[in-house]
């Protein structure tokens, strides 16, 4: 997507990723194939371009920062949230609100943690992705297997008892920040599932989340797009959970819901450009096409017929060649049409059923 | 723009244009180097593909129509409208009204042309583009001249005194077509430079602008989306003035203002796909840009600002490597923004503005 962003505004791309022909390489100049921590691949992708950025946070900070070109975001912020625990100690130094955390280096750590609070997530510090890397821990039976799981540096974080959880993309630019309208997520198994923007919130709590937000931005040092990942509970507020140094999924909305997405804010914003307008076009759903299969298998979706006809809904397909249970591999955004002027609500009916409409696994 | 349009909806691209590294390649699977009227090449892209399709009318019709695997729209279609003659003869054995035309072999014919109209302007049946091919005939004494630089078989049409020329892009899928809303152009040197969408019309005008496209469309063989170009005169009502057997510089508008653009508009016809909504996102100004330049040079274009801080302004970039004279680069789109309600007015004065201040000639 921050290809296919790319080529309209004359920025030519050149992708490093792992799998020969990628999902991107089709949308950009060129790829190099190479692992995310390969810093010969790195050094070798800097030589050809002027600037790099990352759309992953696996990206290895050591070798970004010893190239010759600006990189955006800066290898020190990416170095930061890659590390769970740092990224969390520099929120709470900073007075942003977080749920209550602390390093695990060992069961005693982890009891420690579950005396003062009834539940927690055990979370690697590093390498977590879409739930990977995380554990639940409910009572002191569960804490030797939780950390023969994570077997390596981890935090514990209280459970959050929340009403919801918001978003909120944030883009900082040269000499500007913005942010695009809060959005409403739905995860499940710690995937996200669903976005609703604007977020079905009361205006206090809207303006709280940006406020949480801004003061996330005014923290990160270098430019591009984040997605900040909030909790909202009616006890504690609005509580910081996460930050993606990059696009995130939660704002594939703003490709048809705002006027300029967060694909090309974050072209903007790392090559130093004037942002565009992150407002909202109109009210928008956004569900996740997940690969609702047993086993891997190749990527082939069925009964799209639906997804085409209905007036409002926008197919996004990542080709992605393997399907693999829970993978994303696509997305669906509803939008109003026209003649219509659905609530919220009707989006996300809309769009579930959409989502449920698809199959990779036909019969 | 096909190109990404494609990828979304999982439709792999290869495609045929004799430029090696052609804008396209970079954002489709891959490219043929090849001419489009190259038989050779035309197999060969036919070999790797379930469908071909079409982008510019030079494409060679035998050999398409020579291919093993379905051509939409259809060479025969194609092959029409490349001879402005036929196309012309075929609408008006249709009923659908177009200006005065007739044959031109020979100097008397031009002649004849003249003496039943004040001016004409004589065509080559083929091959004319953006105003090639094509010589404005006001005086006996410019018969000959016209005739050595036609050089060929060629038709003369009289010269329509219309109040505004209007377009209207149309789309035949499998079992249905669709017409977005009707626009409005503005030609100068004949190279469109400028639409206003909705076309500011009244509602009696923009309904028979719509009769004559779905006429247009009922009398065309095969899938795809068609530019329809129409002539709008006081006296004469409306006229067709030429068709476009393709996505058209009229309907790039419909990128941000149409909930599908005609790209994945021509992508979801020719694949016999159910189509998407046509209708009106928000009132659209597209701007073209085109090379300021007196002689070829390297596409560099300069003073950007303007266009990436406007809000609802939106910059596409071509990718073509060389700017020539008057050659399309580029264009702006105009959209409303959440904030403001400009009328079409603002808006096609902020898209002159905007082209204005870009420049392929830096003092």
């Amino acid at each position: 997507m921050l290809g296919a962003a790319a080529a309209p505004l004359g920025v030519e791309l050149v992708v490093l990723d792992p799998t020969p022909d990628c999902p991107a390489a089709s949308v950009v100049t060129d790829q190099i194939v190479g692992d995310f921590d390969d810093a010969g691949a790195i050094h070798r992708l800097a030589e050809r371009v002027d600037l790099v950025t990352i759309e992953i946070e696996l990206a290895d900070a050591d070798a970004l920062e010893a190239t010759a070109v600006p990189v955006h975001p800066t290898p020190a912020t990416l170095r930061q949230i890659q590390d769970k625990l740092d990224q969390k100690r520099r929120l709470a130094e900073a007075g942003i609100p977080v749920p209550a955390f602390r390093a695990v280096n060992s069961a005693t750590d982890l009891q420690a943690a579950l005396d003062a609070n009834d539940s927690v997530m055990l979370k690697a510090r590093r390498g977590g992705y879409d739930g990977r890397g995380n554990v639940p821990v409910r009572s002191p039976e569960e804490i030797a297997d939780a950390m023969a799981t994570i077997d390596g540096p981890a935090m514990a974080e209280s459970f959050v008892d929340f009403e919801r959880e918001l978003s909120v993309i944030g883009v900082k630019g040269q000499d500007e920040t913005a942010l695009f309208p809060v959005t409403e997520t739905v995860h499940r198994e710690e995937i996200l599932r669903e976005t609703v923007t604007p977020a079905r919130v009361p205006p206090a709590v809207r303006d709280r989340a940006r406020a949480v937000a801004t003061a996330v931005l005014n923290l990160i040092d270098g430019r591009g797009v984040f997605g900040i990942e909030l909790f909202h509970s009616d006890t504690d507020g609005i509580l910081v959970n996460e930050i993606a140094p990059r696009p995130h999924n939660s704002g594939h909305w703003t490709i048809e819901g705002a006027p300029h997405s967060q694909f090309e804010h974050h072209l903007r914003a790392v090559l130093g450009w004037p942002l565009g307008a992150t407002t909202l076009r109109t009210p928008t759903v956004m569900v996740n096409l997940l690969g609702d299969v047993a086993a891997p298998q190749p990527a082939q979706l069925s009964r799209l017929g639906d997804v085409l006809e209905t007036p409002g809904a926008h197919y996004h397909w990542y080709g992605k060649a393997e399907a693999r249970p829970l993978r994303k591999l696509g997305h669906v955004t509803v939008t109003r049409s026209e003649r219509e002027d659905p609530d919220r609500e009707s989006l996300l009916e809309t769009g579930r059923r959409l989502r449920d409409s698809v199959t990779f696994s036909p019969p």
